[in-house]
């Protein structure tokens, strides 16, 4: 195969994406939010938040991060952040699913996308601290949305919240925590999330 | 509402763009696709298929002009592009559907967002052109995927396909108008879309 089809291959494999569905729920609570619309919206909050973003973040970068973050799912599954059983081995089945997937492609296109995403992994780039942000704070505003239907599911507390998603944002930006800090105490004020 | 306010409003308000259904099916024919992962899937074919873009395209304005160029549709619905009784208001339906959403935005970030809109439907700049090939190549391979399910449905034609959806690479890259243009021979061949 020459290299446009293989990543046309690529480009077609990756559909499944949309496939792989998420424990949060969409705004209107009709189902379950999946993989290529996350990443889609996440994107896209990249765009329209570059103003709180950490200083000199290549914008373009961290975009292409936040497109491919999840593609490894396709093969692993989406782990959910609050199952400790299954984040054990998280990274062990993400980094067989990354080979599978990225080899599809010729190397040049491969070695660019799969260093993007132990960047995004690692989280010690400016870019990827906005990447996983944005990442992180998404499930935060959805489960809002959804009057915590699937925190309540889980009966996940705060402190779980504010410890495995809000603590990474300090590194990012103070307006941006401050603002998901006040709906994480709306939340527990309205009964959405155990106090 | 500070500016903070404004743009998450709005990147609330989007989230309906999950629920914009498209006449293609996604790749394992089990549903529509919605245009979130639709615009999560032409974002990602940009950084993919970059190689094969018009000369000088700049990668970021382009990806930009991806993830939002449907948002429109959520107050404007999706206008099938064979729909052609449709097709004839699209254009003042969607420019009223434009001033409602990016009227929840701050002045600065709804100039931004407009003006790339605008310049997506000009389709005049190599970035535009860029954009509107993967935004009219993917559901040729959808379609192909899909086994024609929809372009059966509608009764398409290669001429139509040709026409509306494929003329305009030509303007874009050589090689990747070939690679479509061998999928709809095949799909012709294989009885997916009337010769």
């Amino acid at each position: 195969m020459d290299k446009l089809e293989k990543r046309m291959k690529f480009l077609i494999e990756i559909d499944k994406l949309k496939e792989i569905y998420r424990q949060s729920l969409i705004s209107d609570s009709s189902r379950h939010e999946n993989d290529a619309e996350h990443s889609w919206h996440i994107s896209i909050m990249a765009v329209v938040l570059y103003d709180y973003a950490p200083e000199n973040v290549d914008l373009l970068k961290c975009i292409k991060m936040l497109l491919i973050h999840d593609i490894i799912e396709i093969y692993a599954g989406d782990t959910y952040v609050y199952d400790y059983t299954k984040m054990k081995d998280k990274k062990e089945r993400e980094m067989e699913a990354a080979k599978k997937i990225y080899n599809i492609l010729d190397d040049k296109m491969a070695k660019e996308l799969y260093d993007l995403w132990i960047e995004f992994e690692e989280c010690k780039t400016n870019e990827s601290i906005y990447a996983n942000t944005l990442d992180r704070i998404e499930p935060i505003i959805l489960n809002y949305l959804t009057k915590g239907e699937m925190w309540k599911k889980n009966k996940i507390t705060k402190e779980q919240v504010v410890s495995t998603r809000l603590n990474l944002i300090i590194n990012g930006n103070e307006k941006i925590r401050q603002y998901i800090l006040s709906i994480i105490d709306e939340s527990v004020k309205k009964g959405y999330l155990i106090e």
